[in-house]
């Protein structure tokens, strides 16, 4: 958006999402779930998900007062303009004004929710209905030392094979991810690949769901690796129920549900053994430069550990410290245990003690995501819910059908699709995320899953 | 759009039109209107003209039934897909159906909305208020004999200077587009520039106004030309007055006042000797193809005139060729003179004697252009329109204040503009199309202009 457009932009999202509260509140509305409750639905069945759906959105979208909806929309599109700003100068000073007032009004949102114990409640329910703050801090309580020891060991075993030097033309990167996505299951009758700064996934429609990636010529992987974690999203989004579209029973449930199916696609398959079996040889065809590569030496690539500052870049492995780091932080900014002006500071300390390597700049550090000044405070656990997930679906989809891993290993992502399909994708928000988890897998998110397969893949 | 989606798209769009229909239909509109009218403001007034364009936008939308509102944009919705598979088919019979419902469906808008002696005059209002299809044809009638004249001797030119057979990068092109755009008073602190497969240009509010271009490597004169189209279209919207966005004041006043403005800065400005006189200096450090280059080969270069089938393609001679004969077809059709099952053969036929070339199959016909899947009968003598008042303001400009002249050759684009600013930005939709001409050239439009600019520059 040029810079002129941000006081215009700021006002018209105001007044949409007023408008949009002003509707979805309206008295008649919660008349019609009303009726909908005395008709008495059979449990399990769409029409009775549906309603605990409307009713749960509805009784908590009246309790807030239009005018936080309104303020918080204008405050958070202006943020948006001014952490860029910051972000590029390096300058946390710029930002942390319009970060205080998004702290405040969030805090108000809460409040106007209701929470038990800690404001940070209010605010899961909106990407992780059923998971309070206290699980994921004991959850990831455990996680810590652990991975902690992993990332030690995996950062530390001397790197045997980088991707050759060369020229990948975009192209080519074009032709191998279409035809990799095609073959994972994703439909391109009812989707499309684009190119933008930041790869993602939106489902417009059942049959419109569209992926973005970017492009490296110097490193096909990247663009690779965009499109697998897209696709992802893009399958759960195609497997909802397109009779249900636009009802609870018809919408993705979470966040981390959702990032759990990209991350499997992504991570379980796309950088395994098994996938590069299959596809390395037609790599091999499309990209000149890679023809003298083994096996051996491709998975060594993708599955490449290394510290680094800036989260979007992580690995599998050091990824979930830099996600640790922000649920901590921002737990302790809504508790108020510390104050906006803290963050630089606790930020770079928490950030060295985890990582073991200083932070150079602020750009680096806590300016360097996007999440805050979009008022989405609550978010970030969910990507390592999502880790946490995949690899726990990823295990009890092999356990419960044993074909699955010998259709892997023969490029048959069929079987494997058909399983998510079914336990993950149709359920659509009839579960809350906690519940679906424990029905598919037979037990509650356990990060022993995901801690055995870093081990696996990065240790031995 | 995957093909999977249109279903869904057509019922979104044929509801959001409904429901706009209905909002901008309401009985307390019209009431709200009466009493800014009993208000009687002083004539002349931003507050007067916006009263009126407001009276006159709802009279026109209340006589469309909203069950008609609703199945156009159904039935165009549809007719994309369908005529982006009967062209790339060249097959004509895949798209006649859905056409013929288009042509019913227009007459019936048309109807509804009453006319004078034919109904291509309804029609005309949405794009040319207060231009009558007999006014159209006869301008367009005093236009062909002479323009075929012109094209004839243009085309027959022999070629003497082509480009230089080169790599032009894409960042190359971008950095010297930018400049240009600049130049001209394009603001890019209310803009920006991005890629798109079909130049647009489209203005979201005061402060944003979105351009697009395409990329040759082989030719920065096609990605150039574009943006200098879009860049007219742009500082149009950039020079309305943004206390008025929103109202009739604010808002540009029709298809070919818009295109007067992309022509002007496209044609007259960006191929003109003093505009490469400046130019050329700089694209030749951009772009080493160009180094020897003299400023006669250029100007012949972005000059030349070729007959062709395409009329997206056309150079500035042959273009208004294709409009005629849209124009006389869509007429036809309207009045049932010719009906759609005639059209490839009245196309053909008519194309051979405007342009002495046959037509090789319907894609390079009757099925290349978008405008009637979109339901857009009666938008295209709008192109030709704009043609000619490109010619006459740029004459009138340059009559009224003797500077312009001096200050384009000498690289300064400051003068030109405000005179437009002053004469076509600033008042909105105030005046007629019409009106704002004569107020601005002091005569109504007149072919005379710009067939003069073609001999100048094609046949001396």
């Amino acid at each position: 958006m040029p810079p002129a457009a941000s006081g215009t932009r700021a006002r018209q999202l105001a007044y949409l999402k007023g408008r949009a509260h002003a509707l979805a509140t309206a008295d008649e509305i919660g008349g019609w779930i009303s009726d909908c409750e005395a008709a008495e639905m059979p449990e399990g069945s769409h029409e009775a998900a549906n309603i605990r759906g409307w009713r749960y959105r509805y009784d908590r979208e009246v309790k807030l007062p239009i005018e936080l909806v309104e303020n918080f929309a204008a405050t958070t599109s202006k943020a948006v303009g001014i952490w860029q700003d910051a972000r590029k100068n390096s300058d946390f000073k710029i930002f942390a004004p319009v970060l205080e007032e998004i702290i405040d009004l969030t805090r108000q949102k809460a409040d106007a929710w209701g929470y038990d114990s800690e404001p940070y409640n209010a605010l899961l329910e909106d990407y992780e209905r059923g998971t309070t703050a206290k699980q994921i801090g004991c959850l990831f309580d455990q996680l810590e030392p652990e991975l902690v020891g992993i990332v030690n060991q995996a950062c530390d075993r001397p790197v045997t094979s980088t991707l050759p030097v060369g020229d990948y033309p975009i192209p080519a990167q074009q032709t191998f991810n279409r035809e990799v996505a095609e073959a994972l299951g994703f439909d391109f009758q009812a989707g499309r690949i684009d190119t933008a700064t930041h790869p993602f996934c939106t489902g417009l429609t059942p049959g419109d769901t569209r992926l973005t990636t970017r492009y490296l010529t110097s490193d096909p992987t990247s663009s690779l690796f965009g499109v697998l974690h897209e696709a992802g999203h893009g399958m759960y989004e195609q497997g909802l129920l397109p009779e249900e579209w636009g009802h609870p029973a018809g919408t993705a449930v979470s966040l981390g549900i959702h990032e759990s199916q990209s991350r499997l696609w992504e991570n379980h398959v796309g950088r395994s053994q098994a996938f590069w079996a299959t596809w390395l040889p037609r790599a091999q065809e499309l990209f000149p430069p890679l023809r003298d590569l083994s096996l051996d030496e491709i998975v060594q690539i993708v599955n490449t550990a290394k510290r680094s500052h800036i989260r979007v870049e992580a690995d599998e492995v050091t990824y979930d410290l830099h996600i640790l780091l922000r649920f901590q932080l921002e737990r302790a900014l809504l508790t108020k245990e510390i104050g906006v002006q803290d963050l630089p500071r606790e930020w770079n300390t928490r950030f060295e003690k985890l990582f073991g390597i200083s932070v150079p700049d602020h750009a680096h550090g806590c300016l360097q995501d996007v999440h805050w000044s979009f008022g989405l405070l609550g978010y970030f656990p969910t990507y390592t819910l999502g880790n946490l997930n995949a690899a726990q679906l990823f295990h009890a989809a092999q356990n419960q059908n044993p074909a699955i891993s010998g259709d892997l290993a023969t490029g048959n992502y069929a079987t494997l699709l058909a399983w998510l399909r079914e336990k993950i994708h149709q359920p659509g928000s009839s579960l809350l995320p906690p519940d679906l988890i424990l029905a598919a897998t037979g037990e509650p998110t356990n990060h022993a899953y995901h801690l055995s397969h870093l081990r696996n893949r990065y240790l031995t």
